[in-house]
């Protein structure tokens, strides 16, 4: 672009401003059409209108909110902000899959907590086991073997387990309305990312088919690996048993920062595991837009918030509340919850 | 763009085909101008040539090689790929430099090594204190405020510092053969990501204008960070004195792991601590580019490779010969070095 620019030099810019005129009137829609809603699955109410009056202070070239292209950083969370994350978080129900697939390999598990409460279907046995429990599943789960083997466990998974109570592929669990944001926010020049609890491996699986959202803009708690040379020479990463890193709580700031390096405009989550990216990208200068989803729809999906063991939000509602953040109310902004159900399920 | 193609329909993609073709039509530059050089500053040889084959290869859609753009990933080594790491990495000076600027508030430093002989200019007892005293050195420069201050710190002092034998500022001695090789990926639909051993913070702080590599597109070294709020409720992340995460040698592909996700089509660097990089690089499925700059050039840089304690260029030569990788030869390769010196210093 650059080099034709040098090339033909003034031409360009007055060809180019013709051609946008030309362009312009080919394909200007009519009226209705260019009434066209890019959040069709939101209701009209505050929720929807903070949204797209934000989008359209920072994208008003000249305004006194205009943010640059390249500084619209839109982070969101994963578990509870873009997919289901009940009864229970999904990367948990694939631990907890995977254990019952290597338990032919482990013996000594049938006597061992937590994965004799795992096997024996007795989920009191596994919180029991706290968050020690938890670390020896994840790591037992989560590591020894490649990436790429990792990867297709991954995948293989997701291609055959269902959500308990919608009977669907959990990808497919995907909140319809944040899809449609996401996909404003790109066409408004913002560069969305996932910044999640999750681990990052286990979300980049699906966050490009499912969200639009590229491996390299995915941030989440990660294991160690250690690359090394297989006795053929191939070049490998193993996942070895240790977490390095929580992106959750303090912790999603501190990945904001390592992985992005910019601090967002724009911040959406679900629980006081989001309350400290959202005050980060608050404490910014300029406009800032900062939203939670509360799920108040037990019809249609979950209702919980302050009494919640999975996806907590009580101390996050009452910041948002006092500090003026949109709480998006799923029974009241929400028209559509899913996408319709992949073809394979109907 | 979805949108616009929804109302319209087969309109658009008829009409857009039309518009294309006038689009050609008007600005299809005349048969000099198709010759653009996209990289002036290489000489024309088998480094050059196999990078433009590369290229051509990867983007000539319905051929054997082609790669969609979303997996064009290309990441690069900075210190001796992207700039000058001679006679010392530049990050390095900036430290020696913090320590000289922070010894007033730390008396103790007097007699205390590795702080003693850098406040006295005495490179052998630094050197002597060994990683131990590397790692005290940085802790010292590198932690102990929020990142605000810290990239506020860089900024000042890649605004004042000079090299001491170009006396130019550290960030004006980018490779111009490089820069227009970055230039041309992107051109080519390729995303350029910085993968260095340096720190990441220090890093973001000049590579979007010095490289048109976004804060988001560099992985690096990182030290801890501690989310808090003020006094005044303030949010701040505050460097920790504790090195998290070391993204040299086997370190560069979990770096890419993490932080990137998806494995590069092409890598470049300059020294054994890029090695892994190349050879995770190398050990994907399809085509791909794995390039080592050798600074042959004594006479307009700094030539160096297998005795070197700064880039030591040694195992990693030695396989780019056995696996035909390409090795860009300075002296012979490179026209220009350094694009021209900032107005400041003329």
């Amino acid at each position: 672009m650059p080099r034709r620019g040098r090339t033909v030099g003034r031409r360009t810019i007055l060809m180019g401003g013709a051609m946008a005129v030309l362009v312009l009137a080919v394909f200007r829609p009519s009226g209705a059409e260019a009434q066209d809603d890019p959040l069709p699955s939101w209701n009209e109410g505050v929720a929807k209108r903070s949204i797209t009056d934000f989008v359209g202070r920072v994208t008003n070239q000249g305004g006194p909110d205009h943010v640059p292209p390249a500084e619209r950083i839109a982070t969101f969370d994963n578990d509870g902000t873009l997919w289901v994350e009940q009864p229970f978080y999904f990367q948990g129900a694939f631990a907890f899959d995977r254990v019952k697939a290597l338990a032919p390999r482990h013996p000594e598990w049938k006597d061992t907590q937590p994965f004799k409460g795992i096997l024996e279907g007795d989920p009191k046995a596994v919180a029991a086991s706290g968050e020690r429990g938890l670390v020896e599943i994840v790591e037992a789960t989560h590591s020894g073997m490649t990436t790429e083997a990792f990867n297709q466990t991954v995948a293989d998974w997701l291609r055959t387990a269902r959500h308990p109570r919608f009977d669907r592929p959990f990808d497919s669990l995907v909140y319809q309305p944040m899809l449609e944001l996401l996909a404003y926010l790109r066409a408004n020049g913002f560069k969305t990312f996932i910044v999640s609890g999750g681990g990052v491996e286990f979300m980049r699986v699906f966050a490009e088919r499912a969200y639009g959202i590229p491996p390299e803009q995915v941030v989440g708690s990660s294991g160690l690996t250690r690359f090394r040379l297989a006795q053929d020479g191939t070049p490998e990463l193993i996942k070895e048993p240790r977490i390095e890193f929580v992106d959750d709580g303090p912790g999603k700031p501190a990945g904001i920062n390592r992985f992005i390096g910019r601090r967002p405009i724009l911040a959406f989550g679900n629980s006081d595991g989001d309350q400290q990216m959202l005050e980060w990208t608050a404490g910014g200068a300029g406009p800032r837009f900062l939203g939670l989803v509360h799920h108040t729809d037990g019809e249609r999906e979950y209702a919980y918030d302050r009494q919640s063991h999975v996806g907590r939000l009580d101390e996050a509602l009452d910041e948002a509340a006092q500090r003026g953040w949109t709480v998006v109310d799923m029974k009241r902004d929400w028209t559509t919850l899913f996408p319709p159900a992949p073809r394979s399920d109907q």
